[in-house]
């Protein structure tokens, strides 16, 4: 079955366009272990959300023990849930085939996030498999951002513009989704215009500052859905107690009412 | 020491701009092993080249097991040598920290390839790091290259042209590099002149078509150095058989002599 497919029963039947970041940093985890950390915000979210979101720098920091617990996550969580690996990988032909080995094969994502700096071959080794997902970092959500991704081209086009455009090209089997950062609402709403059917995975709301009404308002389609909001430190931290798990859920729930509230449902 | 003293010494003491990629294929290692197999290409050609280049998606495609191989190959390098780690990273700034703590605390290379998709504040806490090197993609070796990076600003300027200048002003401790694939001798020499300064990773000789003597000629600064040839499945597969280490020091040995005459020493 199909990533989009997979992600979008997953938003209605928990009536959620909410996905859980899953970024345990060791400073803040109120528990030792990851997994345990992480299989307690699962449990106490799947019921909410449309998907999760590890990225993995935050398991490559603690080495191998981390890599471990990453995987050990994925296969944990419930396979109705799609799982996003916030990769940002970006690189040639032969490499970009190891890395599709180890994100599609190895840790079993359902979807990855790429980064389109090295083109069309950079990102053709994960399209080939049908049943995955990819996104391509459009506008991200960091303040940096506009560094390259606002430049300019001859033709008036900004490059975060050309790579919506051409992902849109690359889409032939509808697997290709954009990364825009909900801190840009006015680069989202231009996005959402330009590509109207594709997925949108939208970081930013919370620690970054992220607006959540707009971030819904401008990422939804014309269904309502095929937006994925993620909210990462506002669940994972919302207590940095022993109840950290039932705060998660708290948080969750919340910004899942929410949510919907802003796109109508 | 800074990194590139640490580059240039080992540069000037092994009289050699290779780099060599290690690079491992399961499907065409001649020995079961990862590590052996490294350590085997390490020992065969420590003294003929200036820096060592392990791509880390080789090592995630082979998962946990693969990872430790990486961390005990950069570990077994001769301390002479620096170890470029090619990551392609690129994230969001406490996302960057935590890719920085793997790959300098963790793995311990001492420099790392750098996506700029993301802009300065995805760079900043790898140039924290002052002992570290940092390589900016700028120009990749792939055909895709020119999909985004060739697209010309209303200055006038290509995507990869803004990039080379750009990592220029934030090199203001000068532990900032470009890569620039050995296949675009045009370009190469271009950046060289808008750079005249920096350190340049030059992959694409050898197995990805790009011609030697032009990516030294045009690579190499004002002193004949300050370039980094890398070679990976050209040294790594010189033979199939059992003879594989002394093949590839007899293949780094010409890489070597031939870039040396090409520069004119």
């Amino acid at each position: 079955m199909r990533f989009v497919s997979r992600l979008l029963d997953a938003c209605r039947k928990n009536r959620s366009l909410l996905c859980v970041g899953l970024d345990p940093d060791p400073a803040k985890l109120p528990v030792k272990d990851v997994f345990e950390f992480n299989k307690a915000i699962i449990d106490a979210t799947a019921d909410l959300v449309c998907a999760y979101k590890p990225n993995l720098a935050f398991y490559e920091a603690m080495g191998v023990r981390g890599l471990q617990a990453l995987k050990k996550t994925v296969a944990y969580i419930p396979k109705n849930i799609p799982v996003i690996g916030d990769a940002k990988r970006g690189d040639i032909g032969n490499t970009a085939i190891a890395y599709a080995r180890a994100l599609f094969g190895y840790y079993k994502f359902d979807a990855v996030t790429l980064n389109p700096y090295l083109g069309y071959d950079s990102v053709e080794p994960f399209l080939d498999y049908k049943d995955k997902g990819v996104f391509v970092l459009c506008r991200t959500s960091n303040s940096s951002a506009c560094d390259f991704q606002d430049l300019v081209d001859n033709f008036g086009m900004k490059l975060y513009q050309s790579v919506a455009l051409r992902a849109g090209d690359w889409n032939k089997d509808g697997n290709i989704g954009l990364v825009v950062g909900a801190t840009y609402p006015e680069e989202l709403k231009e996005i959402r215009k330009l590509c109207p059917d594709m997925l949108l995975l939208i970081p930013g709301i919370g620690a970054q500052g992220g607006d959540l009404e707009s971030s819904v308002k401008y990422g939804i389609d014309t269904n309502k859905e095929r937006a994925v909001i993620v909210a990462a430190r506002q669940v994972l931290y919302a207590s940095p107690d022993k109840d950290y798990a039932q705060a998660a859920r708290q948080a969750a729930i919340e910004l899942r009412d929410s949510i919907n509230k802003f796109r109508g449902m």
